[in-house]
């Protein structure tokens, strides 16, 4: 199977490991007719992209894209689109003591039971770059719901114990501060916490939140592919998360059915809701409301620290794991989040497209 | 594309309405050669039966599954397995006033804008009842895993603000008492608690883990079909489910790494863990240790108070949902949880099968 | 995998064996809001069900066909559409010897080496009456269809060296004569012809066509999804299907390319074609014109001749197959041949909706 | 969907257009531990390469083939193989004129009916050369079942008239003339045929076969996912083939029972068979013997003599193709239906795996 293959009609394909000659994805799916140019990938890259500021690696790439096909004339053909980024600064040497070792918190070992070996350098399939695909194609996606009214936004709500107060939510914060928080105080107050956890030569977790405004009612299909379903494999696929909530989340738990309830109203002569407790989502079906998705975040597990572990040989060894790596995953992980919650979008939409004998009507008369 | 059909390898179709003449399941890929019955799938259905105790729908349903293919004497053959149950006791008179109302919480009006219309007896397709599927196929899978060593604990971890102690865990309480906690005193609790939520018509969240153990390592693909990914889908797509934590979960948003990485040291010849904060699964494939779910579910939509909604002619009005419904979802969705785990499990397992050419020189040599 | 599902959108999941309890099919992703009833399926069936002639096996079943799901109120509800016909005159006595030899011709050898074993009555899941589920399925597609003025016409070709004269086609015939052919005279030479072979206790192959009206330009996708290419795989998936051919089919092997090529030509202000060599599709995507596929059906393979053949101890024997089996394939097949390209015309119907963003924009503005 | 994707465990993604930047495939699921260079991928792309002969475009491109990922110190990995062929000679001028006409026998209106426009340069994604990625993935699926011995031959089996004669069969001889004919005076006589129609400025027609050995009984699944379906699926995929026959294919239709019915034997402890009509798949799936697999293939659609045509204006008009274009496809399809035969063996292989308890005791115990 290999699982590098998402969605059923806004298909991608995934590939490319940390320190080989590049990563990519290919699109399948994309609906013809919409514009597209690199600059609407880079600048979704470029979210992502490692040394924007003291709390991420400093590994330099530039993590140019190129597309290779399906767009043409500007605008997207309706066969797949390659997208490829080249890998530039990989130091393998530095991985040279994982490659027998198996680091905590990493897939290492996993992998080496699975596969019988590993491409070992910077963990391969496993490191966080294999992320620049998913991010890639959900500039596309992000791009083709732009055109039906649909937008994204995703930021870090929390990191460690610093959580952001929502009365003081400030979208337009989120693209000023290194760490894609909507709050500046508590951006602030993250910023100095996280200096103290590198001085500790430790790492630390986080959360982030994706609200989806715009999807009409009647996205996700009931059962197996709820909307909530599929949001919550595609983000809990990202690496390193480790919970995936919808609306209130794990609160409703702890929560009656008078109060968790969202009520009904009509409002400029459609249904509404006064609360959203539910997150946007009911049976599995977009209710018009925003969609609201919180992904938790386990901290960077490679951390400086000297850890106990064994290698291959069953031997217990000390490990000091060189290398650059991140204090937080957060972060860098916001526009993760993002593209993959557009890309279960689009793709759900387009499906939602054929449930009415009505629509194909529309279609085919 | 419809939604109700789950798994790659290991393939199952649910359909069926609440008061529709029957609900069932096709089960496609399930491995021929292992001993089944119906009394095997009966003994789940029995879990997550109506009636079994004051806390669950007074629905009299003898809920009795009969296996019409892909059995011969006495084992699965490799071709599907097809499993109906009869309803019996449709109250569909009870649910005349919501063919035209939207009740809050559940998804009338998103099957209406996605469909245009809907079966509104019992709420169709999106009632509870729609988990006889899911359960027929996850005890088929479950009978495969314990041929093969694999075997799981579910059980209400949470009702309201009762939650157990693990202090006290006690899987063998599990079974004995309504609620199916593992911990005697806090089941006491949570009835006496769930009595009161009864008095004051209201109902309440509440939350269910599943404890796997016996997968091997290496189970799990890379990327998009990780082990936890689809597990995630997979309990995110039970309705009323608002958040899926593998290991530690939300809690590691929190978490420095050095405390939430665990440990590898070598115990019997084999890698173990000291720890298990990732839950048993590393990058998205198990490591062999137990691995650990939990699914949050928000309180049952259906409350005995009276509510304000709209109906289909955007005009407001007050509701008061008859029928029968439980107080709490928790409890009967202790053994869906479960049946979804092991189909996950099974489909992830087998997909497995094949990741070395190893493993196919084992079987075609 | 399990192979029993078929289908991306309109996604069928068929099951049953020959002497099991009953036999079915589930159909997800049906669109909503098309008016369904039994009797619509029981049409279809009927044409394919035993005992119509003396050219067809007296096993004597109604086939009654029971819709146990997916449709409200008369018309289809957008969910899985479940439907089951019980098996009532199974002579599995008349199987008793086969259970250990392996009938030429037959699937028998290949089911033990798959599965270890297989349910040696009356074939089992190899059966002809595996096509109920297609039947079924395939009489809810063209009902979808004709909503759209999509039309099939589905007819016995030849029997043995009978092939229809196509210029005294005649489609008024096809329901007249007991083989379905579109030309009354080769019908009768065929009847001859069928009871001779019957009286030499032996069975003869055949062709079935089918042409499909009214798709519109455009359905198909490129590469692997092409409309040609799942429509060979739907029509070689057929028992005794093999060969499939498109418009002229093989005969373009010995073809010009400036013969084989069909005029582009405007007519009523639309693109036609002069000539239709291609059958109707271009690069794998319809063109407009009338779709011509075709099946060639090999002998039924089982024949009241003695046979040599092998057991499952290696052991030469000859054998009688006794039981009760049809001289010739095709008639029977007709309706089967049409329920597969109703199938996977309606399930590229629904993908190609949303090969366009502007099909998009009309659905979701 | 896009449809440019192909398998379920060994599953390819290709994309690129004729004269885009590039084209290629993604390979997911292919199992780790196989030994794999550039230079496996070469051999099979030079087979398919333009400019071989006197017969094939004069397009001067080196295809030359580079691996991106998936392949570490020599071995697949069992993460994505993604492999890349840069287009060099693209004269995209030539092509001009094609931007509003429709060639006839070309997929150019189709297209533009699905999606609204297309990249018109070279056919760009409906060209020939689209191939690659699909013979870039075959060399990797045919290197995998070499390590379990299995093996292909595909040729050309006709050209136009002139037919390979089986009792002067040589495999020896398929790769020593460009025609790939394993029959030295059939070849010597197409060739001089050929001669013929290119001095007529016409093309002509052609059949390709592909026997494969060595694969054991077993493989394919039941109903749809047939071996002989989905190789039916897998060769009409590929442009310009309109037939696809298995074992003794169209001639079946005449065929008696008794005569096209294969008898089984014992010989050497196994199960054989005295002759193959059955081409080597008994109800789907493979019964140990040779499979034979023969597709036949329209006439190149290009052709150098003036045709009639309308543009997108429904303006009537006639064309010269001008650009560089082969008088027959099939010498240069054969290495394109060895790689889908290949694809399609290996995935149902792999999907054969856990067909049985036992094959997942193997691998788990």
């Amino acid at each position: 199977m290999g699982g590098s293959t998402f969605g059923r009609l806004f298909k991608i394909s995934t590939w490319g490991e940390s320190h080989g000659k590049a990563l990519g994805v290919v699109v399948d799916g994309c609906p013809a007719g919409v514009p597209l140019c690199e600059e609407d990938i880079q600048i979704y890259l470029d979210r992502r992209k490692p040394g924007q500021s003291v709390f991420s690696t400093k590994r330099n790439e530039a993590d140019a894209v190129t597309i290779l096909s399906g767009v043409f004339e500007g605008k997207t053909t309706g066969t797949p689109i390659s997208m490829v980024v080249y890998n530039q600064d990989q130091h393998s040497k530095d991985y040279g003591d994982i490659a027998v070792c198996y680091r905590p918190g990493h897939a290492d070992y996993c992998f080496d039971e699975k596969f019988g070996f590993r491409d070992y350098r910077g963990g391969g399939r496993s490191s966080g770059r294999e992320t620049i695909g998913r991010v890639a194609a959900g500039a596309v996606a992000a791009k083709v719901l732009s055109t039906l009214g649909i937008s994204f936004s995703a930021y870090t709500r929390s990191i460690g114990p610093h959580v952001i107060d929502y009365n003081h939510f400030d979208s337009s914060e989120i693209m000023k501060n290194s760490l894609y928080m909507p709050d500046k105080a508590c951006a602030e107050a993250a910023a100095d916490y996280l200096r103290e956890v590198m001085t500790n030569l430790d790492s630390i977790g986080s959360s982030v939140e994706c609200i989806i405004s715009g999807v009409p009612a009647g996205v996700g299909e009931p059962v197996f592919d709820k909307l909530d379903a599929l949001l919550a494999q595609a983000l809990m696929s990202i690496g390193a998360v480790k919970a995936v909530e919808i609306g209130d989340g794990v609160a409703v738990s702890t929560a009656l059915g008078s109060t968790n309830n969202d009520s009904f109203v009509a409002k400029d002569g459609q249904v509404s809701k006064t609360t959203n407790h539910a997150g946007g989502i009911l049976g599995g079906i977009s209710d018009g409301s925003d969609i609201l998705v919180r992904a938790s975040i386990k901290p960077t597990p490679s951390i400086y620290k000297e850890q106990h572990t064994v290698n291959s040989n069953l031997d217990e060894v000390d490990i000091n794991i060189k290398g650059r790596h991140d204090p937080i995953i957060g972060p860098r992980a916001v526009v993760v989040v993002e593209s993959m919650c557009a890309i279960t979008i689009l793709d759900l939409l387009m499906t939602n497209a054929t449930s009415r004998i009505d629509n194909l009507a529309k279609i085919y008369s």
